[in-house]
């Protein structure tokens, strides 16, 4: 799968590393191993973000560093390769620059409809991760070159896109990996876990405990919401950052098919949207809404308020179950 | 390892099985792979249980019946399989029956300090879980025989014991194992996942938020507590059972060794404690007050009240994190 990429890449002095904006664990490992595959293999890489690389994941960060991007330190790659995202907008500021300068780009991606103005793609949708797609970068060169950090890395995204090792995309293969990797890095998963997971801080607690007690369920029980306001960040002296993951909670009543966290932060209202069921297609609901995503996992934008935010989403949900129910 | 058991076990017409007390996912998912491995290897088998089988376990229980045990149905057996606890008194109301009767009785578990008086134990500290060793009694015999349901079975106590596959107790051994479960099975995790921890009522997640209110911490911010009282339980119309999972909240906040979760339900005080330091070992610190388990994992009991049963615990934990210091 990887063996054209490799070829390619092999003929670069310099390659620039992107991961997407808002950056999550799976683009932030996938980045790190790949930075650190580049400068196994004599390439020089430049791992770029737009964004700051989140507090959970700053660990990974030491392992590569990830800059801001700016002209200079791209003037200095002969190309590009952008990971976990299909689209050059996913990749912020720069993305302009990435689509239309000459230099070859490149891209690695498990999401569903992929841009294609790419030199080149690797793009697996049923893959857990783009980490798990990282690994076979090393499975087809050299799995050697799987050392501590490179295994922590890709073991974070597998980790983190999958819901610890929850979600429908996980196959014995990923599973395998999962294995391959503490074996080769030498770790215990409650070494990458603790730090992905456990870095709560109280204040983050008593937030999920406000937004906790606003869950409630639609359409005869089939959708549970729940939502974040400002307020409740300004009483617990928390940020949006804090709301990662939330969505796990409205998504774990019992019988539901779908849920959706609003966070009504400011700025309109910002959704995230889930689905626990085969019959229920959250990317083809976010997209009603100029949204997409993952059939299982999307994620949306809504002007407000808050109230018409829920009222537009669970309508559109409840149309969703008719055609479900009528096929 | 399970030769010599599997050699003995092919003697008997019928063998009971037992399941713990208070059942879990672990000494459940067992319970149900080794009678299906009794049955598939021409061995009659009854799987008891004193307590009922918790409601999101109850799908398992539809793979192979768990009853209440009684004379009669003891009578019956011709051997006792106890698994996932290591003294007859973990196994209920015909413990002595057990310990005393001159039936052979025979013991799998992974739990510390075994009791010696069966006829066979295997007991194997270091497994993540029974389950993972139930696996190898297939593994041993015919590993044909894992199919859909013991699949399941054995892979919900490796899901559950572990806190879905994240605690130090996973090797790479573990995790091959669930991806082979996984395969021979022909499942993917979410079909477990979701019946094991997705059945939350809205009730316990209110009774949730309510208990991560109350969480705080002590020493240096090195012990966390979190509680939960009967009032709550009556305000959410909830019970015991829902507090289940509750104590990985205060375990989940950044930079703490420890965290108790306090049950002050009516009869003294409950108290789950986990350790996420390797220098912190809950197992001590439950003995000091007459409980125990795992060096992680551990629980005990407290004449109360509450406010007396944290202040009591916390002070353990004090020495023992004073004692960890100077070492």
């Amino acid at each position: 799968m990887f063996e054209e990429l490799i070829q390619k890449l092999q003929k670069f002095d310099t390659v620039g590393v992107f991961s997407h904006i808002r950056p999550d664990g799976d683009c932030i490992g996938a980045q790190v191993a790949a930075c650190l595959w580049l400068e196994k293999n004599g390439i020089n890489a430049i791992g770029f973000n737009d964004d700051n690389v989140p507090l959970n994941l700053q660990w990974l960060a030491e392992f590569y560093p990830i800059q801001e991007p700016n002209e200079k330190a791209l003037n200095k790659c002969d190309a590009f390769l952008v990971l976990d995202g299909n689209s050059p907008k996913r990749f912020g500021s720069y993305s302009d620059y990435i689509q239309d300068y000459p230099k070859p780009s490149f891209m690695v991606d498990h999401h569903p409809d992929p841009h294609d103005g790419f030199d080149l793609s690797i793009s697996v949708e049923e893959a857990s991760s783009t980490c798990e797609l990282i690994f076979h970068l090393f499975l087809q060169n050299d799995v050697s070159q799987v050392d501590e950090k490179v295994a922590k890395a890709l073991y974070t995204g597998i980790l983190t896109d999958t819901g610890s090792l929850q979600y429908d995309s996980v196959t014995p293969e990923t599973m395998n990996i999962a294995s391959e990797l503490l074996r080769l890095g030498e770790f215990r998963p409650n070494e990458v876990a603790e730090k992905v997971f456990s870095t709560k801080s109280l204040n983050q607690l008593h937030l999920l405990s406000k937004a906790m007690s606003t869950i409630e369920l639609f359409e005869d029980n089939q959708i549970a919401i729940m939502y974040v306001t400002k307020e409740m960040l300004e009483e617990t002296n928390t940020t949006n950052d804090d709301c990662e993951g939330f969505v796990a909670y409205p998504l774990s009543v019992a019988g539901i098919k779908a849920a959706i966290l609003f966070k009504a932060l400011g700025d309109g209202v910002k959704m995230s949207l889930r689905s626990k069921s085969n019959d229920v297609d959250v990317n083809k609901w976010a997209r009603k809404v100029g949204g997409g995503g993952h059939k299982k996992a999307s994620g949306a934008w809504h002007p407000g308020p808050l109230e018409k935010a829920i009222e537009d989403l669970v309508e559109i949900g409840a149309e969703q179950l008719v055609s479900v129910d009528k096929s």
